[in-house]
């Protein structure tokens, strides 16, 4: 035998039980906080054709896409070129986030003017692995498409602020800016139009590399060291103490008369006072500095931060122009994306899990009896709605006793029918961890374990 | 602007938010089902190892497994060879099935000796697509890794078997097989053992392309005419009117004194009499035509038909060398899928869904009164657990309630929020249908609609 890998590959993971029972507990409050926030659900396929794909998230997004290799006749017809390129050998890749399908959607269905949907599900970037860093991931989008009105920014802050206090944390930031209030400082820093998007690429590594490294990539990317200067200088966070409503007023001065700049700032300071009136109370933040990479934003953005993790739990932003870009219609779009492995990672490692029981409440044990009989009384027993393990080997009581409590099983019961006990149509039921046992009746064994626990 | 295709590539969908409740209902009454039957939950990443997938499903199987192209240096190189082929250019594919991955699992991680495991996850094939047939689509396997006990067919068995019965399916019949019975067939057929492989390739056609068409394949694949005939008469459905037992009986004459198929129709009655003191009593059949395409199956087979669909709601096995091939140990297995789509077509076509609530219990309504108070009221509701979408911009009233009736929108309730309600802290409840309405407080709203419906 040629021994194969065993282990998933790189960035990717097993689930095990365990994972899926915390994973599975995030989903639900997820799920359950959107649909009460009135979002309906939407999923994508994992398969994109790469002309939707491709030109939406950025040149380093292109690069990371998964791209799918043709196979046969698309496959040979590509190696039969006289010079073989990459754009030859593929036309769909992975969903790489989970904005672009909904934009796609959203140009080719009929639906409601105002489309509130959820999604949660995987995306796929061919990204360096790290810590809650991974190349499959799941993304759990809110977005409402078709109003420009700041209620939408709100409600979908609102939500991801009520998921995020359900599941225990107290202590988040949501940060808040705006892309046109970016462009007026990029504007107010001397910057030509023309190297606005690549600008804003380099100042949202500012968390990750700081001041010095901004500057350089700023002038790596054709601009002067005077305008990286002024432009790192306009986006200094003014200090917050006196809330965000004087930092607002703070970067006024920053940007003087630029009209555009005194709008976005206007819609800032009037979606702050709405979010002051929802979950997100008390956690907002007006921070100059942030960019976000995507390039999709056209005004609000979002950004949320914990302490004691490096990088966002999630993110988003208004994107008015993406649906437009299938061609069919312009459609305006708000969105919020919580990062599911973020939130993990950090629940993990503060403890923030309930317990969450999983695997078999019951293992029943067998002994002189016939197997048809054990799985008659596992049917019986399943009926009432416990999750109920059958020993499938005969075995001697005490193995099969002991085989409950291993990790992996940890049955908190088990139930042992023997000769007699099949005669009575009875089970004796055995709480592992006690030793404590009872003879129960097979009809009743939920109602005594209920009693029980 | 040039149009780009909003369509999801071909044998992909796109799921919304009324076929996400279908889909949900389904997978929420599997995953109840099989974890009433002990089963414990596991995922696996959608990209695996080619070395993980290749050689498991057979050449067909391999051929339509979707690759990963290599990305950057990986590429440049490939394409830097002096004669470029598939192998140079892709080292990771899709996952094609549930069940290989599994076999990983087992092999890579130290798990319960009997470990009972539920998957529920997409898988891709890159097939023509037909009806209920797509290039994305769900699998939702239960299988038994560790033991040879019958127990564990049984319990694969009953466990499907409930969960079509709990659906609302009460015509499905699970066809039972056995592959060393299929190669007692082959052999008493005069047909060489290094043929058997391909013979059963041919075999599992039977149900499509019938008889004429599998001599014609049998021919192709180097069996004499005469072996063709013989095989399909042996392997002929022996008339059932008196039961499995009978037809069992049948076989036994036709394979006359070979061991191993004596061995496995002593099985196959062992494990018919299991079944019939499970959910799957009365819904057996002994089929000895049954030869189940993928490479993998050693001992007993299993497929489940229903009379409106040509294709099968779900298969399965055992297959006890598959673990083995990773080189690390022997671990027997068996288990059975179930596929999603298969199970939705026809209960779509067959009208089998209960009313499934889906969308904002309530549309919030407003006029006269600030977006905060219009937020902070919407919070309210939904912390008393309702469903509460806000319509976003300011309308006229008539407008907003127009909204709430349409397809897609479809909330049973509006709530009115005007300047008397915001003054007296109520809100005025409006069930749509029937244009009834009343004046509540906004902490009573649950209360009201509970009592209302």
């Amino acid at each position: 035998m040629s021994k194969v890998s065993t282990k998933p590959p790189g960035g990717m993971r097993d689930f095990l039980p365990e994972d899926i029972a915390r994973r599975r507990h995030v989903i639900d409050v997820i799920r359950r906080i959107y649909e009460a926030h009135g979002f309906q659900p939407l999923e994508t396929p994992t398969i994109e054709n790469l002309s939707t794909l491709l030109g939406k998230y950025g040149d380093e997004g292109d690069q990371l896409l998964y791209r799918i290799l043709h196979r046969r006749d698309a496959l040979a017809r590509a190696l039969a070129l006289p010079e073989v390129r990459e754009a030859d050998l593929a036309d769909q890749g992975l969903r790489y986030d989970l904005t672009v399908p909904l934009a796609r959607v959203v140009a080719n269905y009929d639906l409601p003017k105002f489309f509130k949907r959820y999604q949660i599900q995987p995306v796929w970037r061919a990204d360096r692995p790290g810590r809650g860093r991974f190349r499959e991931f799941y993304q759990c989008d809110v977005d409402i498409t078709g109003t420009t009105s700041l209620i939408a920014e709100a409600e979908v802050c609102a939500a991801v602020a009520a998921v995020l206090t359900e599941l225990g944390f107290r202590d988040f930031q949501i940060r808040l800016n705006h892309r046109e209030l970016l462009r007026a400082l990029i504007r107010a820093a001397g910057i030509l139009s023309e190297l606005e998007g690549t600008a804003l690429v380099a100042i949202d590594k500012l968390d990750k590399i700081g001041r010095e490294g901004v500057t350089a990539e700023l002038g790596e990317r054709s601009i002067s060291a005077d305008s990286a200067a002024r432009l790192l200088d306009l986006l200094a966070d003014p200090a917050e103490e006196s809330g965000p409503a004087a930092a607002i007023l703070a970067l006024r001065g920053r940007i003087a008369a630029d009209e555009r700049g005194v709008q976005a700032l206007d819609d800032l300071a009037r979606l702050l006072d709405l979010l002051s009136r929802t979950p997100a109370a008390g956690h907002l933040r007006f921070s100059p500095d942030l960019a976000r990479g995507l390039g999709y934003y056209t005004g609000a953005i979002f950004e949320i931060a914990v302490p004691d993790l490096a990088g966002s739990l999630g993110g988003g932003g208004r994107y008015d122009d993406l649906v437009g870009m299938f061609g069919k219609k312009q459609v305006p779009a708000v969105g919020f994306s919580l990062g599911l492995e973020r939130i993990l990672v950090v629940m993990e490692e503060r403890g923030m899990f309930p317990p969450l029981p999983i695997g078999p409440q019951l293992l029943l044990c067998w002994q002189g009896v016939a197997e048809g009989d054990v799985l008659s009384v596992a049917a019986r027993l399943r009926q009432q709605g416990l999750r109920v393990e059958v020993y499938p080997e005969a075995a001697k009581l005490g193995k099969q006793l002991g085989y409950a409590d291993l990790p992996g099983v940890r049955a908190p019961f088990a139930a042992i029918l023997g000769e007699d006990e099949l005669r009575a149509d009875q089970l004796t039921l055995k709480h592992l961890q006690s030793g404590r046992q009872e003879r129960v009746a097979v009809a009743a064994a939920r109602v005594a374990l209920d009693a029980w626990t």
